[in-house]
C-alpha cells in the first residue's frame, strides 16, 4: 500500500482516520509517515519510530502478495523470526476452503511474540506487539478492516496499557441553507474570542458543519463545557440547524418522515436517481419509502407519470411546470402521501443562456400544495447532481419542520 | 498545517498531489511524513530528511502567525540565522497597504542564503535552499499556491540540478467477474518474475487493477516497452478484462450500448437508485438510458412493473422469478431494447436463512432472452448496493461482449 500513496494512487484516509481516533482518546501524535514497499525502508522506519513514541502504528502490508511486508519489516526491524500460528493456520484453510493459493498461508505467520488481532471483515488478521514497554500494532489496508480491528482490539489494549483518562470530544451542528461566509459574519464574535471550546467552520457539498471541542474525564462533563457555546449559536441560527454528530440530512428527514407517518415518492430527471439511492442508503427506508421514477426520457415522463405533452412543449423539462407535474404524478401514481420531484441540467452540455448548466427546480407535492424552488449551481456534472439531491432533502426538510421556503429559492406558479 | 493534519481536521491533499507530479517526473519519492507545529520536531525531521535523501520539499507553515514554524526549523538545522529579505518586505508593504500586522512582517525573512520563490496567489512566499547538493524547497500550505509555486518554480530547478530526461509511464487494465487470488494465481509467474514494467494488482469495491509502469523518455517508448506484458496477459484473461486507463464500469458499458445503437431502462429494489445514478453520472447517458423505476415497495412492482401478485406470493420479491418480470416489465413498459432489474436484500435487516442478507439476483431482459445471475454478498449496506451496482453492469458487459454469463452466477428459471 505504501508504494500506491507515494504513487499518488491512492489517498492515505487511513492516517486521517486514526489522527481523529488517537486525539478523541487524548493521546498526542506527533508524526505520521508512509514508506513504499520495500523491506530496507520498513525496517528502518519502524526501528526509528520505536524510538522516538510509545506507541506506533502500522497499516496496510498484510495481505498475500509478495510486495505486502509489514511482517517481514517489523520482524527485521526487532530481531524476531517470523512463526507460524497453527490457529490462524486453521482458520485460512477453513475460510478459503480448498480455494486458497499457497500465499495465502503467509497470512498465517506472524513476528515471534505477537498477539494475533482477528478480522471478521477480510483475510489478514493484525498484530499487536509489545517490545520493552512500548506497544506496536499492525493494522490491515482495508479501510472498514483497519477501523474495526483498531475499535475493538487496539482502543482496549491502549486504555489498559496507558492512562487515557481525559479525551477530545467534539460536538457538530450540521447547517444547511446558509453559506459559509454569512454564517462565520454571524458567529464572528464567538469565533473569535472563544478558546474553550474550540470552533471550526468546514464547509462541504451543499451544506456546512461546525466543531465544537473541549477536552474532558466523561462525555457528560465536555456537554456541560460546550452547553453555553452551543445555546448561543442556536440561539442566533436554529433554523439552519438539520442535526448534530452523526445526523446526515437524509437520515433526519427520514426520522422525521417516520416520526410524522408519512410516505415518500420520488420523481427524479438530472438527479438520476441519486436522491432515491441517498434515501435507500439508510438502512430501515422501506418504512416510508415507496419507491420512484427516473424518469430521464420526455416519454417516461409523459407515460409514467402524466406530464402533459403540451406542458413539455410549452415551458420544457426543465420547468416549474414540469417539476410540478412530475411531482403531482408520482404522488398520484405511487399512492405515497408526499412526492418530491427534481428536473435541471446537469451538464457539461444541455445549457442554453435561459437554461443553463446547474439550474435545478425540485417540486414538493402535498395533499395540500406543491411548493417549488429553483437553484443554479455552478460546477461540474457531479457536484450539480450532489446538491441537487441535497437541496432535495432541504425542501422536505424545511416543509417537515413547518418552516417556509426561503425567498430567494421559491417559485411560484399558476398550477393547471 | 502539520498539527491540523495530525488531529485529523484536514487531510493532507498536497502529500498526494506531490506523489503525482514527482512520479510523472521520474522522481522516486521514498518517505512521506507529517510532524505538528512543533519547533524541535521539525528541526529533526529536517535534518534526519536531508540526510537521506537528494530533494526534500516541505509544504505548509509559512504563514504570518506564531505556529507557523518552517522557517525558523530549517535554518536551526542548517545552523543558518534568518535574514530580513529587502525585496520581500517591500513587496509585503506595497501588497497589504496599510492592514499590515506586525506579524505579517515575518513574512519577509528567508534562512540565509536561500532564493524566494514568489507566490501570486497569497503572501506566503516559498524557498528553495541548496546545501552540499541536496535541494531543499519550503512552499505554502494552500494546495493551489503549492502547486503553482511548484510548476513554476520547482519543477524548473529539479530539472536543471537533475537528470530526469526520463519518466514513469503507467498502463492500468480493469478486470471485472474474477477474484484477487485467482487473478494473481493466473500471473503468477509474470507478476514474480517481472521487473520491467513492475505490475502490481490494487483491489477495489466489485473489481480489480492491474497496473504495469515503467520508466521511459516519451509515452510511445513506454507504450512499447509494456506492450509484450500486456498482450501476455490479455491473451490469458481477455474475457474479464473490461477496460484500461480511465475508463470505468459503467463508461465502458455506455459507450458500448451507444456503438450497438441500444437502449436501456432499469428497475431498481435494493440498489435504491444507484445503478441509475452510477449511469447518468457519465455525460451523454440520454443517448441510450430512457429511465427506470425504483420499486422499492411491493406495490410499486405490481402496479408500475405489471409483477404478477401470485409470483410475489410464491417466490417472494428477493427471487429469480421476480426479477426476471422486473426486467420484462421494465422492457416493455419503457419501450427500451433492454432492460435490467436488481432485488435483492441490502441489510442489516431484512435477512432470513434461505435469503441471508447480500443475496441479490439480477435479470437482463433483452428481445431474445432473459439472463439472471445470482450473487451473495458479506458486507454492509453500502457495499452490498455498490456490488449490486457493479454486478448489474458486469451482466450488462457480458452481453454486450457476447460472452456466456460465468457458471457459478448463473441462474435458470422457468418463466411463465
Amino acid at each position: 500500500m505504501g508504494t500506491e500513496i507515494l504513487l499518488g494512487q491512492i489517498i492515505n484516509t487511513n492516517a486521517a482516520w486514526l489522527a481523529v481516533r488517537l486525539a478523541e482518546m487524548g493521546i498526542n501524535l506527533y508524526r505520521q509517515q508512509t514508506v513504499g514497499d520495500n523491506l530496507g525502508r520498513l525496517t528502518l522506519a519502524v526501528q526509528e519510530s520505536l524510538q522516538r513514541a510509545h506507541i506506533v502504528i502500522l497499516t496496510g502490508g498484510l495481505g498475500p502478495t509478495d510486495d505486502d511486508l509489514t511482517r517481514e519489516g517489523v520482524a527485521a526491524a526487532l530481531g524476531l523470526t517470523l512463526e507460524e500460528d497453527a490457529d490462524q493456520r486453521q482458520w485460512l484453510l477453513e475460510r478459503f476452503a480448498g480455494r486458497m493459493t499457497a500465499n495465502n498461508l503467509k497470512q498465517a505467520f506472524k513476528p515471534q511474540g505477537a498477539t494475533i488481532l482477528p478480522n471478521p471483515h477480510g483475510t489478514a488478521c493484525g498484530y499487536a506487539l509489545e517490545t520493552e514497554g512500548r506497544w506496536l500494532f499492525m493494522l490491515p489496508g482495508p479501510p472498514w478492516e483497519m477501523e474495526a480491528m483498531f475499535n475493538n482490539h487496539v482502543a482496549t489494549t491502549l486504555k489498559e496499557h496507558f492512562d487515557l483518562t481525559t479525551h477530545l470530544y467534539h460536538r457538530t451542528l450540521h447547517f444547511i441553507g446558509i453559506g459559509e461566509s454569512t454564517l462565520e459574519t454571524e458567529l464572528l464574535d464567538i469565533l473569535r474570542n472563544q478558546q474553550d471550546p474550540s470552533m471550526a467552520l468546514y464547509a462541504k457539498t451543499g451544506e456546512i458543519e461546525l466543531r465544537l471541542t473541549t477536552r474532558a474525564v466523561t462525555y457528560e462533563e465536555a456537554r456541560r463545557h460546550m452547553a453555553p457555546t452551543e445555546e448561543e449559536v442556536l440561539k442566533r441560527l436554529s433554523s439552519h440547524v438539520y442535526g448534530f454528530d452523526d445526523d446526515n440530512l437524509f437520515s433526519t428527514v427520514a426520522s422525521l418522515l417516520v416520526e410524522q407517518e408519512l410516505t415518500l415518492a420520488l420523481a427524479e430527471s438530472c438527479t438520476g436517481g441519486l436522491i432515491a439511492s441517498s434515501f435507500t442508503d439508510i438502512p430501515g427506508s422501506s418504512a416510508y419509502f415507496y419507491g420512484g421514477w427516473v424518469s430521464y426520457s420526455n416519454a417516461m415522463k409523459i407515460r409514467e407519470l402524466g406530464v402533459a405533452p403540451e406542458l413539455l412543449q410549452r415551458h420544457g423539462a426543465v420547468s416549474a411546470a414540469c417539476v410540478a407535474a412530475m411531482a403531482e404524478g408520482a404522488r398520484q401514481r405511487s399512492g405515497a402521501q408526499w412526492a418530491l420531484a427534481a428536473s435541471g441540467v446537469a451538464g457539461p452540455g444541455g445549457g442554453t443562456p435561459e437554461k443553463p448548466v446547474g439550474l435545478v427546480y425540485h417540486a414538493l407535492a402535498t395533499p395540500n400544495e406543491i411548493r417549488i424552488i429553483r437553484n443554479t449551481y455552478s460546477q461540474d456534472r457531479l457536484r450539480n447532481k450532489s446538491r441537487a439531491a441535497k437541496q432535495a432533502a432541504y425542501l422536505l426538510w424545511l416543509t417537515l419542520q413547518g418552516l417556509p421556503v426561503p425567498e430567494n429559492l421559491r417559485v411560484e406558479v399558476e398550477l393547471p
